[in-house]
């Protein structure tokens, strides 16, 4: 049987086209922090700390909850003081350097394992899963490792995107990409289109959101997963 | 002054839309490597090296080389007795990280810098320059580290590719990508369009192909290059 802990939101993207930052999400996030939350937020994954914090701290605020960057002090005792944590979006591997490098991956794996609500937009999305084996991003930054927090046994490809059949660019197609991950690895991936979200709470893993996610696993044909789709299977260890 | 050697033929794409393999390049290929020569050929990038080595065979045989790949038996032996090496395009990661266990990163370096012609495609363009934090690949395998045979002293981006203006996708554009390697780092990055690629011998390093480069600079607005420009002013360490 699945744990019952931890509770995850992990979001694929951000900002929808036109949108504001979280707006898509909004509502349900905001019933899964619950009001009057103290929220840590880790901004390592963009260049630009303070100027990161002042673009999430409205979108918390307008839930209710009240966000503060790890930067401001030390990660650690913020991570300890917080009632959550909002891993922002940006650059996987600067953000899985930062986490490794402050003690803030084990630290805050720790506090989740114990109950610690966990919300991920993007690279903070890959960072909550087995390794970020499954990013989109330029490996800017070497971490000391590709593995990554380990919240969930399985590995998320953020902003997944489906092939274009008009393009004439030689570049590699997502799904291209996905395959040649399971050549090497045996974990499953869920891709998350922009637009959808995989809840987990209660030892139920829930796709949310207006887009299908694809699943891809080896040797299988990948499968479509709509909003709402039960996907609990992939909690087990 | 730059030194004379190594000659370098640093290809974006292996193959054009529509198009063979290395059709595009052919010609000069064949100026550059000369008739008769036996190339030893770097499969690594890819999972099945038999079926790669049959797809580029064709491609070299055309251009009177003998094409052998490395993985037949002793890698560092086959490439101590070649007149050239062929460094194939996939996975950079998957590359550079059997290149690291095999030895042949430091193997294919030194035979380059003692004057042995080196020819690479995509992936293989990435792994000649300083590091492959630039490569567009997902990081399915993790090598020892990012730091690759430094036959250049700058990056390259292969399948460099514009922003499409009509896309609503919110991932990160190209540039928006090598703007975040500058916010880390302050080597030069040269964003090879599909269709170009880089010649450098004698000391010189020449645009060549069909396309426009982009040549990214820290702290500068990127610059287009036109085949045939001149860019041996990025040689200089």
């Amino acid at each position: 049987m699945a744990p019952a802990i931890p509770r995850l939101f992990l979001i694929s993207n951000s900002t929808m086209h036109g949108g504001q930052y979280l707006q898509h999400c909004a509502a349900e996030l905001g019933a899964f922090l619950g009001r009057g939350r103290r929220v840590a937020f880790v901004p390592y994954a963009l260049a630009d700390h303070g100027a990161y914090e002042a673009k999430a701290q409205p979108a918390f605020g307008a839930l209710g909850c009240e966000l503060v960057s790890v930067h401001r002090g030390d990660p650690l005792a913020a991570v300890g003081a917080a009632d959550a944590v909002f891993v922002g979006g940006g650059n996987t591997f600067r953000l899985l350097d930062a986490l490794q490098r402050t003690g803030l991956a084990a630290a805050i794996a720790a506090r989740v394992q114990a109950g610690m609500p966990y919300v991920g937009s993007s690279a903070g999305t890959n960072v909550a899963t087995l390794s970020i084996r499954t990013t989109n991003d330029m490996p800017i930054v070497q971490p000391m490792t590709f593995a990554a927090l380990g919240l969930v046994p399985f590995q998320i490809n953020p902003h997944y995107l489906d092939p274009d059949p008009n393009s004439k660019h030689m570049g590699e197609t997502r799904e291209q990409r996905l395959r040649e991950f399971h050549e090497e690895h045996g974990t499953p991936v869920l891709g998350l289109r922009e637009g959808c979200w995989l809840v987990v709470e209660g030892g139920r893993a829930t796709l949310r959101g207006s887009t299908n996610a694809r699943l891809f696993r080896r040797g299988m044909e990948p499968v479509e997963c709509a909003p709402g789709a039960d996907l609990s299977f992939l909690l087990a260890r």
